[in-house]
């Protein structure tokens, strides 16, 4: 198996962006990760291209990536359509690894895109919808309305005021609270260390630092879940190109100019499982055998990208990849160790929450992250001297799992 | 690079099954394709799940795959969703080949699944459309409407009485017409000859044989189309069992009983291009690559499954992939070379004419017809001494061109 390398990554600013076409978004992203790398589209030898949903948003399914590829003049090669969720674009660079390791090309794409603003924003939330079994949403609609807590009541499914995911989210923190007695208070520490890194970084959707009290005083979306703990609708395109170890050793012969090469030391992807609730959950399952093959462990991480879907998710992921032990999540997050400055920033982008969650953007966006704070170029931002980082993207939820996991382990 | 077997295939029979949900059809394919590898759900390491419409069919996105898949009770895989229009089951067929060609799976699961059908056929017409830009839907009706002849003016785009495709191809049959003297007739021996095979293939959605006068007497599509030329809407699934050589060497060292390994001895996916009108076209360049990976020529066929969603394309498919010069597939059909007894039959599954068309399924069932034929044992359709087969799969439209087309060439 080869050695892989991100040798360029570019995204686009996330927000809302009515005004702009996902052709130009990923063009953008395209070009971006293109000139980062100092390579040209005729480098390129496959593209893998995670969307999760546009069909239900603009009508356009099947031919996604060769829409917004074949309009930059890139053909010819082949083009891989791919769909996990909110892990679209992970799953689509676990691909794009597989296919550079495995020797099948020396030069690859891997693009994630989305436009998930609509006039109308319950199309935007009912196509969030369907990152679950339809046909068994009545029965988890059901299975929630059995549970304690303001906000279940509220839920109308996947079609209406929010993302069903969100009580989901908010059910798991109640019971993270009761279990190990973590607090709400601790929940808005982490959205507040997510506002304060997305004020620094310029492709962050929202740039404004949020205090405790800002998040605490937002509107309740579910119970322990106020809106600040919760990722944004948004737009937005991120890419990387990768390459093997002899494209860029036949790179470095001729002289050409690139940025420090990115190695992915471990892709793994996984869905979820049937389970005992002892058994350790498809992120752990997923971590665990990312450390292996990168031959490494938790302590090891500098700095991570993880899936703060909801601030409480970003805590329940601290204890999953093993940066603390199960119920100690809440510990984590008073002593400042995941916060810019402390021993294991997370979320240096902002997340989801501050960042923005394009949904099939997102994966590809978290990598975006990563190599630029182990190039040390992160600027405000930049964990002094990362030299290893992880990523964590998870998405959808089939039989009350997540439907699909991705960790990524990359080093400089 | 690992040698990579076909051990199991199976598939629904093809069909109207407005009663039969996805998980059903896409239980059967893949129960029925472990039975006849003598393998297990446990066996799997990975799945590739090719679908094109559910989306807009059922609303059921991103997660398709682990939907029907954990309902089986496999998980913990990666499950990765594939999308490329009609070509979307053998693109998760290459993207299988590679995984265990390159060693990172030693058995993996192919699966395509379409329901096509629906109470209201508007919107299976409808979803089908989406295989297109849908931006340029416009641009391309206009496009349709410079060219002469009958039908196009009746034409109403993706939404309405058929798929806009069958536009596309009638303009492409007219063009073979003129340049090179084809004529309505050979289109309609090739419908026939697949109703015929069909009719020998207990899977497909039409038995019933069709002379060329019963073709030829049924409605005009759009000139010179004629409905039992075109392929029909339907429902089904196929799934295949790719596992590695040495996977394959531990089983026989066991004892394990299985039907014949199948070779896959090329997986060739690429896409549309800009091209002048000279170059080879994206099914020419696809074979090309595939003759050279396996180390033969289109004459050492025996055996093919090609992409007729129309009898024109399959007569210049023909041509693509060497099998005549150019302008000389009327001759092939004239002397019967692709017929059963022919030296050279294609479709012997009926074809997506008569074995059907559910779209996101297909490639994978034309898989399974090759290796029904390689093994021996296709009954009544059996190609005597068949070796090596080859299977055609296009799918999309973007700029004019496929947007995926595949080839895969077998052997044992």
């Amino acid at each position: 198996m080869r050695k892989v390398y991100v040798l360029g990554a570019g995204m686009t600013r996330f927000g809302k962006f009515l005004d702009r076409s996902m052709k130009d978004l990923a063009g953008e992203a395209v070009r971006s990760a293109l000139d980062d790398a100092g390579l040209a589209l005729s480098d390129l030898r496959a593209a893998f291209v995670g969307n999760a949903t546009q069909g239900l948003i603009t009508g356009q399914e099947m031919v996604r990536g060769q829409v917004v590829l074949r309009e930059l003049g890139l053909g010819g090669l082949p083009i891989v359509n791919v769909e996990n969720a909110c892990a679209s674009s992970s799953t689509a660079l676990n691909l794009g690894w597989q296919g550079v390791a495995g020797g099948f090309y020396d030069c690859a794409l891997v693009l994630g895109m989305e436009k998930l603003y609509h006039e109308d924003k319950k199309r935007s939330f009912a196509a969030l919808g369907a990152a679950v079994d339809v046909e068994l949403i009545a029965a988890l609609k059901e299975m929630m309305a059995s549970d304690t807590g303001r906000g279940t009541g509220e839920t109308e499914g996947a079609g209406t005021k929010r993302s069903m995911f969100m009580d989901f989210y908010a059910m798991a923190a109640r019971q993270h609270m009761q279990r190990y007695g973590t607090t709400k208070e601790q929940f808005a520490k982490i959205a507040a260390k997510n506002s304060f890194h997305g004020s620094l970084n310029p492709k962050a959707q929202y740039q404004e630092e949020k205090s405790v009290a800002d998040v605490l005083a937002s509107p309740v979306v579910a119970e322990p879940l106020h809106r600040l703990m919760c990722s944004p609708i948004g737009d937005g395109a991120a890419a990387v190109v990768l390459v093997s170890e002899d494209f860029l050793a036949a790179l470095e012969r001729r002289n050409h100019i690139h940025p420090k090469p990115v190695a992915i030391r471990a892709s793994v992807l996984l869905s979820g499982f049937d389970r005992s609730p002892d058994e350790p959950d498809p992120v752990a399952r997923a971590a665990k055998v990312a450390y292996e093959r990168a031959g490494i462990g938790p302590e090891d991480i500098d700095l991570a990208e993880v899936h703060d879907a909801s601030a409480p998710a970003e805590l329940m992921i601290y204890e999953e990849l093993g940066f603390c032990r199960p119920g100690e999540g809440g510990r984590l997050v008073e002593e400042g160790v995941t916060r810019l400055g402390g021993s294991k920033p997370v979320n240096t982008s902002g997340g989801l929450i501050a960042k923005g969650h394009p949904v099939g953007a997102t994966g590809a966006a978290q990598i975006c992250e990563l190599v630029e704070q182990l190039r040390g170029v992160a600027g405000k931002r930049q964990v002094p001297g990362a030299k290893v980082g992880l990523a964590e993207n998870a998405g959808g939820v089939v039989r009350a799992e997540p439907a699909a996991v991705a960790v990524h382990i990359l080093a400089v």
